[in-house]
């Protein structure tokens, strides 16, 4: 068995390309005391690691230069030694882009006894989802009756947006690019949805939600924050969860609606999903009702093998993926 | 007696000129039952009332083209038939930009009875106090050893904001645009004070506060709410009262730091204190009692006389104040 990682060979100036990353095998070694290896099934590619490319200090550490990468991953135990853990066990962990993770028990989690698939330990059971629920019901405080606007909503954490808050009796407007996503949009049960390609959100967003927006939930930033500060009804709350739109190009929107958040009373704020850990019980036994009724439902976009993983972790930023997208090992 | 007022002669496209300004005199009338005239003696102007010259809905309907304009004024009682208001009280109310105010006993309110000078009630006793108080407080949530940043901190509600956050035991640092108006908001008792027309925001916040912020309070918006992002610490909280760089150009800045919102879960919140009349009597037992102690003291620019209202009121968007801005009667 192979045990290649992918690691950080350089920092991107704007968007990554293939010459950033390097597919390098890790030493094999034998377990120490207390530790565990696990065999990888699926990685986790998210908008959030291009923030850890840079050499910035943010809520988590940059990635090293030379070092493997890491992120959201789904293995089973093949050999422990630690008494926690067992042969056979699925475990999720942080240490992806590689296809073997070897570390003390401490940093592998058990997956809760419910009957979904692996992957979705990585999706609307896992930070996916988690960064949704904990976002439009905590952050954003979204209540029955609201009116939501999500940006992204084709996306993994916008289309498990898009389907609490019809859970939780919300009407929701959608905004993805192209017509394919926004089919895919209204198929979740979106009450309405805007192809930001085809026109500007401002004027999509006006026609969309002509009372406004209670709740929005960013996961792009730039002109879709703008058209929501254009859109808000008074006390209206923004959750801040991505700024895809500026993650490469590092260059600033110039927001044309900001001061209404002072005439509106708009509340914004931004979120990790770590910040809600102490929750996780009340996310896990509302998200695993709707994932096991179906009210909440995954799609996900897979590339195989461990080869593939930079190429899916670009196109994320080509809109390259419907709903999660996930590297198959 | 003339009863002469200022009223809107056309919308000002950009900063207003003194062609869209017109003062005519009001018609004079016996008063009806329940109503009350009162003889402004002092009328105070305020950037906020830039909004009110355009045509668009905000928190408070815009100013009518060919009418008489609004705003914050004390006064004494000249005539009453009512029975809650006898001649000689002294009053608060909004019908500024005028001499004399004419109208039903509701739309006047007595002031508390505290031994001050009239033109407290439009300053620190007043709406700008009260913009200060409860934005730093409520909004805000700035506690004693937090690390306050404050824009426009040498006008009329940044210089409350630094002295109520030195009365509760908080690091102030204040912006303010050349030196005598830095020397003013040292003078308050502020622990550091930017120049901005000396040094980029971004550099002197990383010279005044090199541990970061807690709260910021805006005044200005733009170039001060992007550093503000720069600056902040985990969890910091923005108190959004004003956003004077963009009432007049109408354009938007480019931030370069907003995406630091979700990295510092920073929170921003816009207000007017209005939210909090229920609030009131907490506003006047402290700021009362700094006043009363001399903790929190006033400063004033005084323009004399009904015809020096918009040069006034223009001449804060020149930086042409210290402190609170007046027009005396």
């Amino acid at each position: 068995m192979t045990n290649r990682a992918w690691h950080l060979k350089s920092r991107p100036q704007g968007l990554p390309t293939m010459d950033n990353f390097e597919l390098k095998p890790l030493d094999d070694r034998a377990l120490a005391d207390g530790e565990v290896r696990v065999r990888n099934g699926w990685l986790s590619v998210d908008p959030y690691m291009r923030g850890r490319m840079n050499d910035v200090k943010s809520y988590v550490p940059p990635f090293e230069v030379g070092a493997p990468m890491e992120g959201g991953a789904v293995g089973k135990v093949v050999e422990s030694r630690s008494p926690h853990f067992a042969e056979g066990e699925t475990v999720f962990h942080m240490m992806g882009w590689r296809e073997e993770a070897v570390a003390a028990a401490e940093r592998f989690n058990k997956v809760p006894p419910l009957p979904v698939a692996d992957q979705e330990w990585l999706g609307n059971l896992g930070l996916t989802g988690a960064t949704a629920y904990f976002g439009l019901l905590r952050v954003a405080q979204a209540k029955e009756g609201d009116i939501v606007f999500v940006s992204a909503a084709a996306g993994a954490v916008g289309s498990a947006v898009v389907q609490i808050a019809k859970a939780k009796g919300m009407t929701v407007i959608g905004s993805a690019g192209g017509a394919e996503k926004v089919a895919w949009v209204e198929a979740l049960g979106a009450d309405a949805a805007i192809d930001y390609k085809a026109e500007p959100v401002v004027q999509g967003l006006q026609r969309a939600a002509p009372k406004g927006i209670d709740v929005y939930f960013d996961n792009v930033g730039g002109e879709h924050l703008d058209a929501a500060f254009a859109a808000a009804r008074n006390n209206a709350r923004f959750a801040i969860c991505g700024m895809i739109e500026s993650y490469n190009s590092g260059s600033g929107h110039a927001f044309r609606y900001i001061m209404r958040v002072i005439a509106a009373r708009i509340m914004l704020k931004g979120f990790i999903y770590t910040d809600y850990l102490p929750e996780m019980g009340d996310f896990y036994r509302d998200m695993g009702g709707w994932v096991a009724s179906g009210k909440v439902k995954g799609r996900e976009t897979v590339r195989d093998g461990i080869e593939a993983a930079p190429e899916a972790f670009l196109d994320l930023f080509r809109g390259g993926n419907i709903g999660k997208m996930l590297v198959k090992l």
